[in-house]
């Protein structure tokens, strides 16, 4: 049987997340930042980027791994670029400044690229393709990640699971948003898979730890994670190494630290995108030209097995519209880390329905 | 036993190119232009996008669906933006000119995106990003491509197999550089699997007409390309498209042509964008850094079955400095289609070797 869920309702629970970052030390507005981007990640079903990371921040803002207090400083403007130290603040916080000088530049230029050092984990980088993509302008959101994903032919962990995002402009529950690791999966999927002692795992999810294709669960838990379509997926995590850490300056690889690492900080880099489309075809005849996509790709027959073709952020966006009623589940192990840092700070947990999921 | 190949010698197949084009009544400098664009992509073992191309190009000049003689116009300059409507000329000349325009707007505003509608192929999108990068910026290459993709869970075809590419500055030999279609493999790679009578492919490349996966070359060959991944790989084919196609204004999904497509041009979109690392951390730091995570790519460990771990665009270098020296294969078919060209325009075939490969 499976173990009980706690379900809260997700206002309630975004300004418990609040509370709890206020209890850490971070200053109300900031708070407000981080809480609103962990909800988001809950609410589209992405719970890898939701509450589950709160903990962490927790820890690593008590430990001063994290600079609640930072805002960080550009260290140079020039032209539709822009580079910025992030000081080792609140990736939520870095990330805002640095989407909003994405939108200012683009604004002026046609198009922007800010890149942000010695960030923290940014929690879902759909939020802030959406962050720009809600000004009018296509967003682009990347970053480094922890080095737990060997290269294609390699059995040694050199990459992030580096996930590029991009985001349109349109109505915010229907527009296209792709939000994508460059591994097959996210490893907490095979986590997963392991906690509930499921034997099998899908082929090209992961490899054992000689780095040879496994689908055994238990070889893959203590092997690594696969890039996506091998030498591809690769790529497009050094793509994404390059546009943030390379470009950056910041730390690569093996020197990014990670949620569990102590002796560091994570030291990640951002980098952001805008391009406005009004410069191209026109911005109206962009959103038309969008509609008239995705009706193109809605049109195909479904494949053996399914109902209906769906297309990038339109899961995300059911899930967003049935959690917005029904309130967001919490794993056990998950809820009991939440009371324990609410019991340490004095914050009152929220209302919380036990239920079997 | 397999069938005996041609070998040609580079650059008399380079000048055999020239001349065929000309014969089909393109001008001396774009046919100089695209026979370059054709031999980098054999040299660096991509016979997809080769002289393979090139009856194809021939036919659709020969027969009006491309404008030989065209090089199209800026339709807005923009602060770091272009678009640019390449007329239906040769894609290869679209391509150089907006390269060219994305290089000189990234040295103003730091970076830059040009956007070409009703354009045509491009060839191997490495040279273009290429032409970028050897400017000394980072350069990247999109094209949206003839519809024979399927969007994950569908079962009938909306998407190219629109490649992603990103070239970073460096010594030409050894700087890494990516260029990947958005399927799983390339389609002739199915194909060729067919022609050789193998009986299997292997898992992932191909579904069958129904939208299931299989590894029947027989049944992949009647049926579909497999998105990278599935739904990531569509996302990205859509990215792809939307920064060509959605963008530009041009033929999108099934609107667009195809080599083989007699009742109207190919129609599709090209996009460049560069980025100057100057405005970053720096130029030369780019190129220190880029050689330090080349080296941690390096010394991961080989998996079971691997020798060495490489990085984008290395197995490329190493067909083209072999290629260099021995010359450039060509198929018994490809040959014939050459050689059905080269008498009915009177151009002298290049000395070439009959070759058991």
């Amino acid at each position: 049987m499976a173990e009980p869920f706690f379900v809260v309702e997700h206002s309630a629970l975004e300004s418990f997340a609040r509370q709890l970052l206020e209890g850490a030390g971070v200053a109300p507005h900031r708070a407000a930042l981080v809480a609103s981007n962990l909800i988001f990640g809950n609410l589209r079903g992405v719970d890898s980027h939701g509450m589950q990371l709160l903990p962490y921040y927790v820890e690593q803002l008590s430990s001063g791994l994290i600079d609640g207090a930072q805002d960080g400083a550009p260290i140079r403007e020039s032209g539709g670029t822009l580079h910025y130290n992030a000081a080792n603040g609140l990736g939520a916080v870095t990330s805002a400044i640095c989407c909003d000088h994405a939108i200012r530049l683009a604004r002026s230029h046609g198009i922007a690229f800010v890149v942000a050092r010695d960030a923290n984990h940014f929690g879902a980088a759909a939020y802030w393709g959406r962050r720009i993509s809600a000004a009018g302008l296509i967003g682009f959101a990347f970053c480094n990640a922890s080095p737990i994903v060997p290269p294609f032919q390699a059995r040694e962990p050199r990459l992030g699971t580096n996930p590029i995002c991009m985001s349109v402009p349109g109505p915010e529950e229907t527009s296209w948003l792709l939000d994508m690791a460059t591994t097959t999966v996210a490893a907490n999927r095979i986590f997963k898979a392991y906690h509930n002692k499921q034997e099998e795992i899908p082929t090209g999810w992961a490899m054992d730890k000689e780095g040879r294709p496994t689908t055994n669960t238990n070889e893959a838990f203590h092997g690594l994670v696969m890039p996506l379509g091998g030498y591809k997926g690769t790529g497009l995590a050094v793509m994404v190494e390059i546009l943030c850490a390379i470009l950056g300056g910041g730390a690569m690889s093996t020197e990014v630290g990670g949620l569990r690492v102590k002796d560091r900080p994570m030291g990640v880099s951002h980098s952001f995108m805008a391009i406005d489309p009004a410069r191209f075809a026109g911005a109206e005849e962009f959103g038309e030209r969008m509609d008239k996509l995705t009706n193109y790709l809605h049109s195909a027959a479904p494949g053996s097995g399914y109902d209906e073709v769906l297309v990038a952020g339109e899961p995300e966006s059911r899930f967003e519209k049935e959690r917005r009623e029904t309130g967001i589940p919490l794993g056990p192990g998950e809820w009991q880390r939440l009371v324990d840092w609410a019991t340490k700070f004095k914050v009152s947990l929220p209302v919380s329905i036990r239920k079997a999921m």
